[in-house]
């Protein structure tokens, strides 16, 4: 499943042949892996409604992490969080330069859209799916996020305002891989909103996760340098809860998106094993 | 019609709640006005072969416009061209600060699909648009575009070079409102073909338009920085073919151009005063 998620991401920039500077580009930031945690949730739910997974399943599932690596290239850029290192390579600017790492952020914010519309799926689905990442990654989603993010640095945050920017600049484009499984397994708009919530838990647990291994972990777990929140005062949950609050609040949020898929699995015969599996590879012990 | 493509642009951004600042950044550009040439040109077009225009009309002229609005905002960042002024006022970055202005063309690319996606258009045109657009703005058009143009800075380019680059960077961007327009009026594909044709031609003309001004007009004329190309080593048409062949060139293909919708008029029965008059005016006289 992983070799054919990062095979479905670099047959379709084999097509871009136009500019190779750009196209070296944007396939360094997609080579340079990454754990695809969004694409194997979105096939992971698909296959346990049940669907034998086609070739346009993988292009969905691929569309939501162009969008996320395009967002890494940009977050990374001095005029935002200045990262020389990311995954353990250079960063893209720091490969490219600045401008060439502008332009492979936008290509691809711009591309996935394509990929997307041409789809072999039903029409309808099709643009449901375009409608819900257009929304959840631009100025109703996750750039917002950011651009909230960046205002409350070197501010001190209540944990609503702190949910706030998290639940737009890591939650909404990790709801999109849940909601987008179900779309495409032809599920009742219940059953949306039950995956809905899931992929808003695991954002939350995603994000904290982030915050907790910017406090813990050194450079070789992180593939990137660690502290930097603490360096950017930011709020996190750490800093505003504490390490031992902030494992409960990563436990609690992973059981219950878990509890969503043991509910699936009685109410609609959802074969859960898998997506178990990976939400629970989310877990840190302190 | 000017005052309702600003009015669907800005009534989109005012459900974008989340980012005050994000908004703001991002209303500020397309505030800053322009020409608003791409959904003009979309909208003369949809009027000329007799509909009615419809608020889905006005909102798939303006999603090409605002990923236009959002890639000015990107060239100007100092990694990019470096502009200080833009329409006669400060560059979005020399306003909200370069991370800011990031954010808001990021916002402005990948908005524009919800906007497309949610029209009430049959299903089947608005895919082909969201199709069309992502595939002319994006790694498979103007990004790429861009990444040539880079590529080519401080080089003597040939012409054919010079020529694939604004086929890309200016050219992609100028056929989507032309073809959108033949897309929602259910025009034949040798239709679609011939309309595709004259936004390349409108394509070429602004470019070398651009180029002839960048020349020849000062500051005022022009509301940003003048001689950019000079002093940047870029090739371009006046540098490559001198003034005389480039006015030529720009006369020639909005002939051509002019020439598509008279044939149109007398084989489809196109109303083609608008369109024509909008196209004469991209005429300079040496």
């Amino acid at each position: 499943m992983m070799e054919k998620i990062d095979q479905t991401m670099l047959a379709f920039y084999e097509q871009a042949d136009l500019s190779p500077d750009l196209v070296k580009a944007i396939t360094y930031s997609i080579k340079a892996g990454g754990k695809r945690i969004r694409p194997l949730l979105c096939l992971q739910v698909l296959a346990g409604f049940g669907l034998d997974l086609t070739a346009s399943h993988y292009q969905v599932a691929v569309s939501v992490e162009l969008i996320h690596t395009g967002s890494l290239i940009h977050d990374d850029l001095p005029a935002m969080d200045d990262d020389d290192f990311r995954r353990g390579l250079p960063t893209n600017h720091k490969q490219f330069g600045e401008a060439l790492a502008i332009l492979a952020g936008d290509g691809l914010f711009l591309d996935p859209f394509a990929l997307l519309a041409e789809a072999d799926l039903p029409e309808a689905i099709r643009l449901r799916l375009i409608s819900e990442l257009s929304r959840a990654a631009g100025s109703f989603g996750m750039v917002a996020g950011q651009a909230l993010d960046m205002a409350g640095e070197g501010q001190s945050l209540a944990l609503a305002d702190l949910q706030a920017i998290h639940a737009n600049k890591t939650g909404k484009l990790l709801t999109f891989p849940f909601v987008a499984a179900g779309l495409m397994a032809g599920q009742s708009q219940p059953v949306l909103e039950q995956l809905r919530q899931a992929g808003q838990l695991v954002g939350l647990a995603f994000q904290v996760r982030d915050d907790i291994l910017d406090v813990t972990a050194d450079f070789a777990d992180l593939g990137k340098t660690p502290q930097k929140d603490l360096l950017a005062e930011k709020s996190t949950y750490p800093s505003l809860l504490g390490l031992d609050k902030s494992y409960e609040i990563l436990d609690s949020s992973l059981d219950q998106a878990q509890a969503i898929f043991a509910d699936l699995a009685l109410t609609q015969g959802f074969e859960q094993t898998a997506i178990q599996e990976t939400i629970e590879r989310l877990r840190l012990h302190a």
